[in-house]
């Protein structure tokens, strides 16, 4: 697997403040090993150490009309919102085609994205056929998502996304307090104010989180009819929540403690090697089907 | 000097054709070579070799906002025109910031083109300015035309730019029985129907050639003159003008005969390979001004 800290395109959204996004990435590289994802099987780079990734990038903006872009579910939520409107700069409009870059850099069929990345697929896709066909070639491979059974884990706001941008997720390096906090602090069922009341768990964030994290389902279950019925308070299902979070981020803790941040930074620098050395091959293919190579 | 021939840039306009784009790349450094311009002395490289170019102008499209590059008056126009309509490519629309890299990617200063590229440096310089001062580092340099003494020469057929894209220019390699024809085809006075009357030398294309390209300019005024007055006909002006340009054809041809295309070839490399390693020099100061210095 591929698996990458994504610093350009972050910078996109964060250009003003590009000292938080490299510090990310370190951040980002930390919470891999935390995850247990190892780092010897698979590749971990660092994006804008990848040359190639600019320069496919940039022949796929060829190939994708501005119309084509502004029609992106993300860049036209953007494009309405107060924080660009026209202002929105080319960087940030153009992110979806960099990103089929991304993907077709290291030929990837299977792409492990929440459901929101689905338009980016599309993208990438309608830029593999046009591609191919038009330089009669099969260097680039279409993609599909490799969704989870959670493809989508709502804010603990209740908001349809958990995103760091937003605020409004529980991170994975945060303490067991922390975690704790936020689940207290979680949208629920606003006309659940006695316990004895029956509750809703449709949109009600703590169940979405039990519903996603729990391993013994047939539990869920049993608490959502208790709570539909009444007689289930929500601080009790959120003690029930943090204990279930905790048996996931206890792992975690401990491999984080363990990561040794020089040999991380190595096993990084590797990948990103390897990395630029496989989407260099590809790059050389998109070019000879272009006729730019030049020898 | 450094001097490129704008494959990658060629391609925003001719991405449907890239087997054109690349032969034109060794007509160019070919016609360069026959103009007398000395590969030993100067930098002559292709620009989809360079591998910082992609990088920067992917950076720089964070600072450029989509409706800057909508109000570029090349893209304006296109956008206006029945080719593209809203099917404007995103590498054409974007063109503008890719050429920010090519000029700051090498520090250049002083940029010797015709007066229709004056959008492009002031372009240039706003994202310099921007990114110098977001940034606070000076790594990037403003840069001016080194205007000609004839800033834009008119098209053969009387439009405002002779222009490879329109067909309506002489070119370099033509024969002497092209460049005659051509210039027995141009625009003069549609007014100036005998010898004996009075003609306009304004927005004569022929008297802009002339002067253009004349090394006697006080002959050229004495011509004005007579044609002004009357008793000068078209075909006479016609055929100084191809003695004139000739004179300037001839040695371009000498040249041109003497060049050895594996030489070129060799020479071509050698510049890119030495563009490659400034343009990397200024991609890593710009990468480390944005943090993204990774070690």
């Amino acid at each position: 697997m591929y698996i990458f800290m994504a610093d350009t395109q972050a910078l996109t959204d964060y250009f003003e403040n590009p000292g938080l996004v490299s510090r990310n990435v370190w951040q980002l590289a930390e919470d891999y090993a935390a995850c247990g994802i190892d780092f010897e099987k698979n590749c971990i780079f660092i994006q804008s150490m990848i040359r190639a990734l600019p320069e496919i990038g940039m022949y796929y903006m060829n190939f994708v009309t501005l119309s084509r872009v502004e029609r992106n579910p993300t860049v036209k939520t953007e494009l309405q919102s107060k924080k660009f409107a026209r202002d929105i700069p080319c960087g940030f409009v153009c992110y979806p085609i960099f990103q089929a870059a991304d993907i077709t850099a290291f030929q990837a069929t299977d792409i492990p994205v929440g459901e929101d990345q689905l338009p980016m697929l599309e993208q990438t896709n309608e830029i593999v056929r046009k591609f191919n066909s038009m330089y009669n070639t099969d260097i680039l491979k279409e993609c599909k998502i490799m969704a989870s059974s959670t493809p989508r884990l709502v804010g603990i706001d209740g908001q349809a996304k958990a995103s760091k941008s937003l605020n409004n997720c529980i991170f994975l390096n945060d303490s067991a307090q922390e975690v704790a906090n936020k689940v207290m602090s979680m949208y629920t069922d606003p006309n659940h104010i006695r316990a004895s009341d029956p509750g809703r768990v449709e949109g009600n964030v703590v169940f979405d989180y039990l519903t996603a994290f729990a391993t013994d389902l047939a539990e869920i279950e049993d608490l959502k009819a208790q709570y539909r019925k009444g007689g289930l308070g929500d601080v009790l299902i959120k003690k029930r929540l943090i204990a279930i979070l905790e048996e996931f981020f206890g792992p975690i803790r401990e491999r984080r403690a363990k990561v040794d941040p020089k040999l991380l930074k190595e096993m990084v620098f590797a990948g990103t090697k390897k990395a630029n050395i496989v989407a260099d091959g590809v790059l050389s293919q998109i070019k000879e089907a272009m006729f730019l190579n030049f020898r």
